[in-house]
């Protein structure tokens, strides 16, 4: 017999009564709050084509690196589960997953898609083998029907505005697609421009090869090629974005010369840059964008500290995001010195920090963002994307840096339908943190009620010019 | 007045009734199932003998560098307390224990020991400077007598499976004793081969010939070195031994051409190895090691980051183990990468990765163990095998890696008695922990049922191969 | 309508029910207790000279670097503060404060503010933009009465003795006052001797020669400068001094020989000394100190970790101190090590470890405290001086270093005001950890009624020596 499906009114928020309470009421006053996302990855062909998600394989799992990391990790194949393998039977992949769904057990992705279950699909009943079948029709054949395609369920799912990422070589053909085809719905884009910025990325030469070709400007100069960021910065803000997303290795920054400048950016072209060139590179280009950053008003997103890629083997059989980027430790203070030197008390410059290594929090992170006018702290980041990890960044970041200079809630997902499922797990969370302030007398409660509104909404507009 | 020694039915559970509620449910179930312990360091000889422990000071204070560290942190000397003294008056020992027992005052040796002193030796009065001859005399007079003699105490304690840890070169005569005298116990060894794998360890040289002479091989040759390793685990095998442990200052990892392999043992053998050829030796043999467990099955263990010996004037004085070894910060996403890149998908490759750091929790090891297929993460260990060490570490680490990534718990303890209360201890906190998640909605009851016997029993069975 | 102002009694004590009535009487027992404060910044020329604080801005807002450099986080500037500005329009200043008094919410500021608006100066109303003017009136008024002038505070306010912080080129000259005056408060200082101590000081040469004056030794040779710190440590304590305090950028200490060390001062009086040598020196004389304090039992206290200055645009323009202070990582183990090995085990030597990384208080703080008999831990420092900071200080410390290895509550601050709101907030959440550790039956409710007096009086007499 199948176990019933059923989302708890009351779920992640405080358990003791009195903070329950005052949680309950300051949810119920944000919970239908329009979803305002800042960051992501969704993809914008959807929404310029409109074309259907296909079955729940291709909806759920194959794209859901938090999904088969974990299956990955219990000794399945990603191959099995469809990873990098089209011709995979979807139903028997689908299986192998919900045969093993107690794996989830206690993760956000467990809050995640029983949100989507229940409340996106309608689903009464527990993903386990016994019901792998009804849950594989049942997401099918929604998807199937017009109210499942991308742009019913962004209406649906209460979408304000959403950001998308996209690389200075990409033409941004879906954004002008979405812009002509007068549909409401607001998609914008960000400069997200590693390819063309990290000697390391794979494809790099090639990259600025493309991205001459798109500005009309000679990439392999260092005037070309600074010239040519500004041209597609002001092109992607044509496409609404207000932000760009910087993913490097490490957060480390440089303040070199126009001359020293120069000089490396010849040598990385030339091909004759080792590691610690590429790092100071990419160092040096953090610096870039800051400047551009002031001339333009984009504000700047970086999120430093991930070794992608970590499992070779995995790396060189399926590529880039497939569960294999693991945190390291990561160093602000140093890092970011050089930059700050430059423009950290810059009144027009906003840069919001993200962070893998919650040992930052308020050791650096905190301190930083209480002091420096420029900077304000982004939300808790991938693998702190959940109850506890929310818990750790507010608990570990609000004496210091103060609730004002944070930026409210990003999904930052591919997993379209886990939006709303996010943002609902960050509003519980967060209004959960405000009432046990006020349960100990620390806020008032008109005060948190202010706050709510202002974690759910208000923040990530201001903070990211939305 | 002496003051009541009273273990609370709902110590260490939570506090809110709702959870508590639910976890005195959870714990009822799993306080009365076998204790296996597979990871710890108790004497085999205690069982081959099964001679009586001696008085209280023999058995609860001069073997427990918990108990000697704190006392000596407050200034009374190790000698006093009979640690390096066998002449020392055994009551007087006790005494300054007795009087300062207070120090204690929520630390996990002050649970540990009050299960032991309650539900052991049934004393009903606290511990302090008036009782202390009431207790010497009540624990002295019980472990004369055959009912505190190790095999009566082993098999009243429950305890289904016991693990002891031995270095290569121990004849493993214990072990051999203890099967041929057809007592039911099972107590099975572990292969930790510190005492030949570390250059920097005392009498690294001397030990090398002991190794060639147990395994009859040449143990200053390459080849001969690691034939002499692969028989060696096969006899550890034979005594029960489904588990190797390796405890280096690092988890750093090397992945070395064999003939770099054999040129680097040369010198290490050749005497003529500093520091840095030192750790890459350990780095190298713990891929060497890995590759042994891909053949033989042997689960491996791995417990970096400790400073050993940290007090130079004690470890001149009383040797290793005296309380002064301290955790270091410890890398594990960059430190374990060689031994991955060429081990890290096989499937019957078992690695259990332990920290004393817990800022790699979150950030490096769940991430790690939430992808890897060979990962699994250890429970809290040493100082914090405590009830808030435990707790973070689920806190920090289920999101990521899953509660279905990790072993269960290990005592990792020489303190005999302190055993099933230290696994009263881990289920006490993990049914708080999964007793929280229940009221919080983040799981199910019957889920955290499921969970509260796994966690108590299967995982640790399944993980090590017991 | 202005919004009320009450202080809830049960404010910062655990929600709990249960935990908090324990919470509750446990504070009740040490609320009123006396005011020692060991270690701190205010000025010893307020009670040397009585005279009245000034107004509102002078008292609270221009020496509070933890209020200016969150509002100058969101954009104001240092000078409209009044920061380095003494002609401000100190009623304006005052308004941009109070206009954005909401970006404390939820920090400590806000709490010790809140305390002594309501407690110091009786104020009923809430501040914001509203009761801005009310406010500065208030305050500037009461200021200007002999009840608030700083003796009469300091005995109003319940201080049995404070130390304050001054540098071997002190003369001390306030001290001396103090004790000629004939008033009966105990104000001592500390030795603080990085100007002459730190070759990257400000001003470190001028230091030397004005060192070498008030000591009469010729602080350019390497004996005249040890003879010179020993004669200011007594001078000092003839002052009341009963420790010295060392604000390092990193914890490391060296244990040259005499020679080398010689060798060294000469290299870094000569000028010739880079980066390195300089750390190598500061390393160094930790070492030579606390060879001192042997001698003459001053308590040391080492505040290493604070990369100091970090804006170097506000440092330029308005110099030391201004909230532009921000954390670094900090290891102890290794750090450590040399002056452990000369007088770790000395028995009359004490030295208070404080920290700004959280990450080292479980991984090498406590360890080392719970060994070392010269070791204790001070409290959470600074940024973590705060509600969350001194939880995780607890929870994080006491399972391995226990309670008896902490020295109570510093309040660290040149705020003299908010000196009883802080000792109060401690006082509030060590009553709130031990009220928890007995609602979890870890602790009787006997022993959390003395650890409670010794958490908030006994402990910091004993280790401060006072």
């Amino acid at each position: 017999m199948s176990r019933p499906l059923v989302l708890h009114p009351d779920r992640l928020l405080p358990v003791e009564p009195k903070a329950q309470a005052i949680a309950r009421e300051l949810y119920a006053s944000v919970m239908n709050l329009p979803i305002v996302s800042p960051h992501g990855h969704t993809d914008p062909s959807w929404f310029a084509t409109n074309t259907s998600f296909g079955n729940a394989t291709d909806l759920l799992l194959v794209p859901d690196h938090y999904v088969f990391r974990m299956l990955y990790s219990q000794g399945v194949s990603l191959e099995s589960l469809g990873v990098g393998n089209p011709t995979v039977d979807a139903r028997a992949a689908w299986r192998l997953f919900a045969e093993r769904y107690h794996l989830f057990r206690a993760t956000p992705s467990r809050v995640w898609l029983d949100w989507v279950f229940a409340e996106a699909f309608g689903i009464e009943v527990r993903l386990d083998a016994e019901t792998s079948d009804l849950y594989f029709d049942m997401i099918t054949e929604a998807l199937a029907t017009d109210a499942f395609r991308p742009r019913a369920l962004f209406e649906r799912l209460g979408i304000e505005v959403i950001a998308t990422t996209e690389s200075p070589i990409d033409t941004l053909e879906h954004h002008a697609a979405i812009g002509a085809s007068g549909w409401s719905g607001k998609v914008v884009t960000a400069y997200r421009p590693d390819p063309v910025v990290d000697p390391e990325f794979e494809g790099f030469s090639a990259n600025l090869d493309r991205f001459s070709q798109l500005a009309g400007e000679d990439c392999r100069s260092w005037s070309g090629y600074l010239a040519a960021h500004r041209k597609r910065r002001a092109f992607f803000a044509a496409h609404g974005a207000t932000s760009t997303d910087h993913g490097h290795p490490t957060a480390q920054t440089a303040n070199l010369s126009p001359h020293e400048a120069a000089a490396l950016f010849d040598k990385i072209v030339g091909g004759k840059a080792g590691a610690a060139e590429a790092e100071l590179f990419r160092a040096q280009m953090l610096t870039e964008m800051a400047a551009m950053s002031v001339d333009d008003g984009l504000v700047m997103q970086i999120h430093p500290g991930s070794f992608r890629n970590h499992n070779a083997g995995v790396f060189a059989r399926f590529g880039r995001d497939k569960g294999a980027d693991i945190p390291t430790r990561t160093d602000y203070v140093h890092a970011l010195k050089p930059l700050l030197d430059r423009f950290g008390n810059a009144r027009d410059l906003s840069i919001i920090l993200f962070t893998l290594d919650e040992s930052a929090y308020a050791r650096e992170l905190a301190p930083l963002a209480g002091h420096y006018p420029c900077l304000k702290l982004g939300p808790a980041w991938w693998f702190h994307d959940s109850p506890e990890g929310m818990r750790r960044f507010r608990r570990m970041t609000t004496e210091t840096a103060g609730l004002y200079n944070t930026v409210g809630f990003n999904d930052d997902t591919r997993a379209f339908l886990s939006i709303p499922a996010r943002h609902d797990l960050a509003r519980r969370i967060d209004c959960g943190f405000l009432g046990e302030l006020v349960a100990e007398h620390r806020l008032e409660d008109w005060e948190a009620a202010e706050l709510a509104q202002d974690l759910a909404y208000n923040f990530v507009k201001q903070a990211y010019r939305l």
